[in-house]
């Protein structure tokens, strides 16, 4: 059996025993079991920090990704992270251990996609590091945001009777992820073609997140980088609620059921389980749903999506905790097929037991 | 050739390329330029950042240094970027790529030892990110500190007449490299032991940094890190200065000395040229000097050490400017031996030209 400790004991086991270690001179666990750190700066403004560490062969493949989509995504999904606390995104840091293999036309593409992204949203670069690797290329991002403290939204304020909504198709990353896996790039169709720019360009819903921040209606708000079934499970401990999700609720996009017909693919399944979407998913008043659906459409020309409900865990049987003890205070999520619950085999993403292909 | 752009345009020329590549959207230089990034928070209140990535096989070596060192030193060199602008330390995100190597008891110590420095400043730990890492053990730590508008010390606000000083005497650190380069840590002798620990558990200036940041008699400040040739070069650059250091003012340790005489190093040398000390290095109104060194020494049972002068660089023939064009307004290092400029060949540490021993 392997030693590592990733292995052992999982990611959130790891994080508990960092806190451990750390003892009183941690901060508050809301900080650390979240998307981002939220630091109170005075009165009426929260500050919000994501960090994510990307290593090559473990988070990408540097013969398989192209330097522009690299740049773009490693940004893309700290963007993400500020959108699911509805916070508005300010500043980024990068850091980069280089090979010998990243030329300087290499990094000019990676920082000039990076830069369209960050230009488009306002952030502005403000620092970083720069180190040699000898293996493996290394990416830290840094993103700094803001938000009031009414527009702080929280895995942990899911309420019972609410709406849980997505903002967008499932299962499209994972889509493309599997053609890139597959080898089938060269001979991708259109539609094809979509699913991989999903995997290696994911849209970042930062406007969306400002809009959803601003909504009192909405109570908790997440991204889905893991897949849904990982992602709502966070939601439902932290919020100590049961989620139920159906299923045939849950949104496909026309790409995915055109390349999953063609490559046997079960679209619900990739849906449900595969991660890197990064689409938002929330919880919501029930009584604002549907006024709130509507004005979400006229803002973006673009749809949301009701998947299911969030009820109180008192009324259910299963009170079990999961592996995620000390960031819970209990709930689960279930999985209904036409209603019934399914047992549901949670495949959600888990980059410390797979090898590749996640950024 | 190399196509590593690390090796073509060195580490300064990289981050003017990537400045250059984001263009519009770039902070503005003094961010990216200094030890730490500087954001303003309000009228009566500066955010300061810093970021370090550190990577197995360039920056450490895992079976050269220990769990308890190595948590030690990645904390330690950011607090010492905190120091280096008069600012006060509050927070830090911790982010590692972990090899199958690094077991439980090896993080446990990792951290724990993290954890004790931490506490001793109280730092609080906000977040991070664990991953996997293939090949090379990797650690991200990102500090946050804040002063007020007056406490911050920049590289560039040198001036004229100011005397240059250090907090401790130089080269320690470099003297334990040597001793663990040459696989002498096991016959090491008290006082060689002692260069060793300057080594692995660089002791980061906190208290002497916010001390010196609320004097208004110190104007520039900065941490020695990649060693004074180099550091010294980036306030006269930043500041658009002469700075003249005298070689037999350099401090250096009882232990260094006794260590050079008996493995034959030359002194002098490693206290002007080698890296990792942490010591820093400030400018100060040469009118406040005598008073400031008698009170630092009273405040920390310890002395400052002058080591040179800043001068008019409009006095001076050589107005060249350095390899770092674009972050500097011109400006020189020159080393001087009894008063008389001598041409020292600069050590400066390079990570990028060096291959280990530096985290």
């Amino acid at each position: 059996m392997s030693k590592n400790p990733l292995k052992e004991i999982g990611e959130f086991g790891l994080i508990e025993q960092i806190q451990t270690w750390f003892g009183e001179t941690v901060g508050d666990l809301e900080a650390i079991g979240d998307d981002c750190t939220v630091i109170p700066r005075g009165n009426q403004s929260m500050e919000l920090i994501t960090t994510d560490l990307l290593i090559e062969g473990t988070h990408f493949l540097f013969e398989k990704i192209k330097p522009e989509d690299l740049g773009y995504k490693s940004l893309a999904v700290n963007l993400s992270d500020i959108a699911a606390m509805g916070g508005r995104p300010k500043s980024v840091w990068v850091s980069i251990g280089l090979t010998n293999r990243a030329d300087l036309r290499w990094l000019e593409l990676f920082f000039q996609s990076m830069h369209q992204l960050a230009h488009e949203h306002n952030v502005r670069l403000m620092g970083g590091d720069t180190t040699k690797s000898q293996q493996h290329m290394v990416i830290n991002i840094m993103v700094q945001g803001e938000a009031t403290p009414d527009q702080v939204k929280y895995r942990s304020s899911a309420r019972p009777g609410d709406v849980v909504f997505v903002t967008a198709p499932l299962g499209d990353s994972g889509g493309g992820l599997q053609l890139l896996l597959d080898d089938r790039k060269d001979q991708a169709g259109h539609n094809e073609k979509k699913l991989i720019r999903s995997h290696n360009r994911p849209y970042p819903f930062v406007n969306e997140g400002i809009w959803l921040g601003n909504q009192t209606a909405v109570h908790a708000l997440i991204d889905l980088s893991d897949g849904i079934s990982s992602d709502a499970g966070h939601v439902a401990n932290r919020s100590g609620v049961i989620i139920d999700i159906e299923l045939a609720d849950l949104p496909i996009s026309n790409a995915l059921i055109e390349a999953s017909t063609k490559h046997g693919w079960d679209a619900v399944n990739l849906a449900s389980s595969a991660g890197e979407d990064y689409v938002l998913l929330g919880t919501c008043d029930p009584s604002s749903w549907q006024s709130m659906k509507k004005s979400y459409s006229e803002t973006f020309h673009s749809d949301m999506y009701a998947v299911g409900h969030v009820r109180d865990r008192t009324k259910n049987q299963n009170r079990a905790g999961s592996k995620t003890a000390g960031l819970t205070t209990g709930g689960q999520l279930q999985f209904l097929k036409d209603g019934k619950p399914v047992d549901y085999e949670s495949h959600g993403f888990d980059h410390f037991r797979s090898q590749t292909g996640k950024a």
